[in-house]
C-alpha cells in the first residue's frame, strides 16, 4: 500500500508552464479551478504546469475574491481581457450557456486553446459554427463532458472496446434531479442565456456517454415537458433513441425528481453482458458477465483507469476529481503527448450532442422520428 | 409474533365452495393451482373454497398427472368438457394466448365466472370483443394481472391515493428478462399463437401498472425491435409515454438484458415524493418522502396490505403468493364481497392494456406519436 | 420457460402416506402445516403423501378451528394423544420450548419419528438426553433448523465443499430483531418455559450455519445482556468464536435492533473469496471470486439447490418455502431415500448447538473464555 | 445550485500563515499534503493559510521529489532539522508507528503544535506518555482519526447527541480489508516498527468511532489471530465490548476478507431508532426513525457537515476530504477559534484507543474479559 513517489520520472523543472485564463466563477469556475490546482501535484509529473493567469466576472469585487481564493494572479470584469492577453494559453469557459460561443470563438481566434462547458452551443447551429471557426484555428478545443473521465466509464468504454459486453442491444440513461420546484429565477431558466432546460443541462450528458459508450444515435422519438408555470425551458424529456448499430433504448432527464439528488445512471445490455452505473455511487461499477448477475467493482484498484494517481484500493475518490482527469488529458494532448479525442470529448462531440438535442426537440414538437443528421 | 386463530371468525363449514376448471397446466396452470390451495387455509376463513373440478391439455398422459397432482377430480383434452361441466363454475384460463379469446367467451356464455391470463386477447381488437361478449353474461371476470397484488404495489397505490406523493409527474416502468437468446422454439415467439412477443408478455404488466398507479396513458411513441433473425414477435420495445394528467415516462420491456432475471421495476415521481419498485426484491418498496432519501419499506408487517394472512414481519413472501393474492380477490368478489375494480384488472383493465399495446406497435411502425383511444 | 410435468415419474398413487401428528397451532405449528400442505403438489411426486392426522393444542376452540383450517383430521387438547395415535407416524412438535423435550421423547419411545423445532432442549444437558433417547429409539429426528433449506445457504454450502472459496478464515452471524421493545408477556420471555431468550431464539439459528458452513466451534467468548427489567431472559448478545479450524469470528443476536425485521445476515471469508447473505434478502447470495468483488447471484435458476420445484428465473420464493424443503427433505429420509444428515440437522445438531449456547453463557458469567466440549 | 463567494468575507489577505513540517511522504504524507493544499481555497476563507516549509524522509532523492510534487519548500533527510526550524510551526507526523513517539514528543517541545498519525504509539504506555509530555507543553495536539470528519459520521453524532436515537444499545464496528495475503515485506507487518497489525492500523479507525459516538468502552473479551506463517503481528481480531452505559456490541478487524477493500462499517443500535454506515460508500448514512426501516441519506446537501466547502447536492467527495476537514479543524483550533475536542482527536484520545487495544491484546493472551482503566 506504500504509495511510492518515482524519482527517476521526468522532473517538474522540466515540466512547461501553460497560462490559464478562466471565464466563470461560480459552480463550474469553482470545479475547474480545483482541477488545476489538483492535477499539478496528483498527476506527477504533471503534462504541463498550469498557471492560473487570470479569471473573469462581471462582479468586481466577487471576481477579485475569486482570484484571490483559487490563486489567480489578476481579475477582469470583461472577458475579453483574458482573450487579449498574451499570457494566457488556455481559455477555459465556465460561464452561462449564452457566453459559450462569443468568447471561446474569440479566445481559440486569439490562438488560444480552448475548453468550453457542456453544452457547447445553445443550438445546434451555434455548436455547428463553433466547432468549425475554432476547427479552422488549429487550436487543441475541448467540450466539458467530464462524465467521460470517471473511472468506472472509463472501464466500461475499455471492457466494451475489448468486446467483453459483445454486441450492445440496449442502452437506458436517466439523469434524475429534485431542484426543479426552486422558485429562483436563475440564468438555467432562461431561454435566451441557456438554451434548453434539463435536456441541455443532464440530457446533453447523457446523450454524450451514450456515443461514447454505444455509438451514434440514428433517430429519436421524445417528449418534452415544462412543469413549472412561466418557465421558459423544460424541465424534464423522454426519449426513445435507436443507435446507427441494432441498439435502441431511452434518455430521459428531469429536474422533478424527489429524493435523486444528482442520479445519473445508466444500464448497458450486450449479448455478453450487461453494465450498469449511478453518478451517486460513482465509484462503483457493476457488471454482469454473461447472465451470471451484476457483481460490484469498486472502480479504486491499481489496475483501473486514472487510479496511478490516487489511493489505495477503496478509498473512493469524488465527484469533483473528474474535472482534475478531465483537465490532465486536454493538458496532455496540448503538450503533444495523445490526442483529445477519441476520450476527451472534441467541438465535434459537443456539436453531435447538440444535434440530439435539436431532434429531440424537434421529436417533441412534431410527435414523428427524427432522424439525427450530422454536417 | 404469536399467529392467533380467530375462533370466532365464520367457521369454514359455512363457506360455500366453488367449482374450478382450469386450461392449461403448465407455468401459468401451476402457480394458478397452487394460489387454489393456499388461500384455501392461508386467507382464513376464505371467501370461497376452491373445488379443483377438471382441468384440460392437449396431452393426455400429462394433463391427467397434472390433475393428480395439483388435486383436480379429472381431466379432459378438450377445454370444452370445462365449458359444458355443470360442476364448473369458475373458468381459469391459463393457456396460450391464442386460446384466450374463444374458451374464455364460451365459459362465460355458458355462465362461468372467468379469469383470463394476460395479455386479455392477442390485439385491442381481440380484446374488445372479450371484454363486450363477457360483459354482455353478466359473469364476474377478471385478467390476470397478478403484479397489482404484490403487497408492495398495494401499499404505493394506498400511498398515492392518500396522496402522500402529490401529483404525480413522471412513471418510468422496465421490465428486464434475459433468456431472448433461448433457440427454443414456443410458443411465445409465434405471432398467431402469441399475438405479439416482450409486448404482450412483459410490457402489459408495465402498461397495467401505470394505469392502476398513475392513471390512463394518453399518447404513445415507441420503437420496437427484433433482434432474433427469423422470429415472428418482438424482442423488445422502448416507449415514450404521456399520461391523460400531467406526468410523462417511459415504459420499456426486453428479453436481452443479460443479468435481469425478472427485473419489472418502476419509479414513480410526484411532487411530493417518489416511489421506487423491483420485482426481484419484492418485498421491498423504496419511498423518498419529499427529497430526504430513499428508505427501504420491508412490505411485510402487520399494518401491509395482505399481511394478516403471512408472517411475523420481515418474514418475506414469493412472487407465486401474488396469486393468492389475486384469486382470493376475486372468490371475494364473486362471493359478493366487493368488486373486481378497481384493485383487480377487470376485462375492460385487459382491453385497455391492448389498446396501448396496440398503440405503442402502430407508433413504432409509423414514426409518430399516437394517442390511445379507447373504444 | 414451461414447467413440465414428467409424465414418466412415479405416480402419486404409489406414494405411500404418512399420518402426522402435530403439537402447536401457532406461528410454528402455521408454518409447518403449510410445509406438508405444499411439498405434496410441488415438489412431486413427494417423497411421501403427508396426511393430516391429528393436532394438538390446550385450547379447544382454537385448535378445532386450526385443524379445520389446515386440514387435519382431529384435534386433541393432550398431546399424549398424538403420541397414543396409531395412525401418526410423525410426531411434529412446534410447541413452546418448555414442551419440546417431554413429548417429543414420549412419541420417538411410541415408535414415531420426531421433527422438533429449535433450540431443541432448553439447556445443552435436556437437548443431550433427547438426542440420546430418541437415538435409542433408533427412529428419524430432526431438529427444525430450515434455515439450511434456504436455496442460497445450500448453494453457499456447496460452494464451500467444492472448494470455491478456500479455507475459511472468518465466519461473521448476526441475527437482528426489533421486538422486544413489546411489553407483551409471551412464552418466549421466561426462563422456563424458552430457557433463554435471543440466544436460543435467534442465537442457536446462526451457530448451526455456523456449524452447517464452517465447522465446529472450538471456544467462545460472551456477553450477554437484558435490556428489559424484569424480563427473564436475554434480550441480546455478542460472542467471539473460534472454530476448530483456523477460523475465527462472531456471532450475535439481538431483539433490539430497530429496523431490522428480520435480519439474519451471515459473512465468510475464505481464502480463495468471500460469501455474505441477509435473510430479508434471501433469494440473494452475495459471492466475490478472489478478490473481485460482490456478485449477486439471484437464487432462482434451474440449476439451484430445491429449484427444480419452483419457478422460472427470477421468480422468487419466500421464507415459508424453508419449510417445504426442510420436510421434504426428513420425508425422504423416511422413505428410506437418504440421511437426515448432514444437510437436514439431527438431533445430534440441536444438542451441539445448545453446547455453544450454553457456553456462550458460561463465558458471559465467567468473563472466561470457554471450550465448547461435546459429550 | 450557485456556488457564490461571499465577498464579505474576512479577506484571506489578512489570513496569517502556518509553517508546516511533514515527517513522511508515502500514503499519508500525500494524504495530508493534498488536505492543506485543498483546505487553502475551498474552506474559505481559511482559518490559517498553510505554508509547506519542510518535508522530511530517509531517502534524499525521494524526500526532495515529493517536496516539489506537494510544494514544500525544502527537504530534510533527518526529521530532527524539522524540529529544530524556526519556520515550522505545525509537526505534521505521518511517518511510520515507531517513529510517533520520539519525534513528535520532541516537535511538541520545542514548541510546534503536533498532528499525528494514528495509532497515537505503538502501546498504550507509549501513547500515554506522548499525551503526557505534549500536553506539558502547552501546544494544540490531534491524532489524525481522521473518520471522524466523514460527513455521515459528523451527522450520525449530531443525531446521537440530539437525542434521534434514544439511549444506544448496540455498536457493531467492523474494518474489513483483503490485502493480508501479500507477500510483500512492509514495516506494518514489523512489531518493532507497527506496533500491532489490524488492531491498531484498522481496529483503532472502529475504536475510536466506537468512543466518538457511544462513549467509552468499559471491558473487552477478544481473540487475536495471525493467518500468514512468520508475520509478527495480528492479521485479524474480534472483541466484544461492553460500553460504560447499557451498549453492548462487537468490534472487529482483518486484512484477510477477499472482497472488501476498505469496508470499515458500523450499525448503531439505539431505543429510537438505528444507523448504518460504509466507508466505501462513504457519502451515505443509512437511518431508520424507529423501527420504519433504513433510509438513505445522501448526506451533500447544503445542511450537512462540511457541506458549505463543496458542491450542490449529490455531486460526491471522496474519501481524501476528510483531511481537509481534519486539518482545517485543527487550524481553526491553533488560531484559537475552538477546541480540538470533541470534535477532533486528542492525543488523550489516542491514548485511550490505545489502552482499548491493549486491552484486547490482553483479553486475547489471557481469556478473559478486561476492563479498560485509563490512568
Amino acid at each position: 500500500m506504500s504509495i511510492g513517489v518515482d524519482a527517476s520520472a521526468k522532473g517538474a523543472a522540466d515540466v512547461p508552464e501553460i497560462g490559464v485564463g478562466m471565464l466563470g466563477y461560480a459552480f463550474m469556475g469553482k470545479a475547474h479551478a480545483n482541477g488545476y490546482r489538483t492535477l499539478s501535484y496528483m498527476a506527477w509529473p504533471p503534462p504541463l504546469r498550469p498557471r492560473l493567469v487570470s479569471i473573469a466576472g462581471r462582479d468586481e469585487a466577487a471576481v477579485s475574491e475569486a482570484a484571490q481564493r483559487y490563486g489567480f494572479e489578476r481579475s477582469v470584469t470583461d472577458w475579453r481581457d483574458l482573450v487579449s492577453d498574451p499570457e494566457v494559453q488556455l481559455f477555459d469557459n465556465g460561464g452561462p450557456n449564452s457566453l459559450h460561443a462569443g468568447p471561446t470563438i474569440a479566445a481559440a481566434e486569439a490562438g488560444k486553446h480552448v475548453l468550453c462547458e457542456k453544452p457547447l452551443g445553445r443550438t445546434a447551429d451555434e455548436s455547428y459554427e463553433m466547432w468549425q471557426r475554432v476547427t479552422a484555428t488549429g487550436v487543441r478545443h475541448m467540450t466539458a463532458f467530464n462524465y467521460r473521465f470517471v473511472p468506472a466509464v472509463r472501464l466500461a468504454r475499455q471492457m466494451l472496446e475489448a468486446g467483453e459486453l459483445g454486441d450492445v442491444l440496449h442502452f437506458r440513461g436517466r439523469y434524475l434531479q429534485e431542484w426543479g420546484t426552486t422558485t429562483a429565477d436563475a440564468w438555467r431558466f432562461h431561454k435566451e442565456e441557456a438554451g434548453s432546460g434539463a435536456l441541455g443541462d443532464l440530457g446533453a450528458h447523457v446523450i454524450d456517454l451514450a456515443r461514447y459508450l454505444v455509438g451514434e444515435i440514428a433517430a429519436v422519438s421524445a417528449t418534452t415537458r415544462t412543469f413549472m408555470e412561466g418557465r421558459e425551458v423544460d424541465d424534464a424529456f423522454e426519449a426513445v433513441v435507436e443507435f446507427d448499430a441494432q441498439a435502441v433504448g431511452t434518455i430521459e432527464a428531469t429536474r422533478f425528481a424527489a429524493g435523486r439528488k444528482n442520479a445519473f445512471s445508466w444500464e448497458i445490455n450486450g449479448t455478453k453482458g450487461s453494465l450498469s452505473f449511478d453518478l451517486e455511487r460513482l465509484n462503483e461499477l457493476q457488471h454482469s458477465e454473461g447472465t451470471k448477475g451484476f457483481r460490484t467493482i469498486l472502480v479504486s484498484e491499481a489496475e483501473h483507469p486514472f487510479w496511478q494517481w490516487w489511493w489505495p484500493a477503496g478509498h473512493i475518490i469524488g465527484w469533483e476529481h473528474t474535472f482534475v482527469h478531465e483537465i490532465h488529458h486536454l493538458l496532455a494532448a496540448i503538450a503533444g503527448d495523445g490526442e483529445v479525442a477519441p476520450h476527451g470529448a472534441t467541438f465535434e462531440d459537443g456539436y453531435r450532442a447538440a444535434e440530439v438535442c435539436d431532434a429531440i426537440v424537434r421529436a417533441s414538437d412534431s410527435g414523428t422520428r427524427q432522424a439525427v443528421q450530422y454536417r
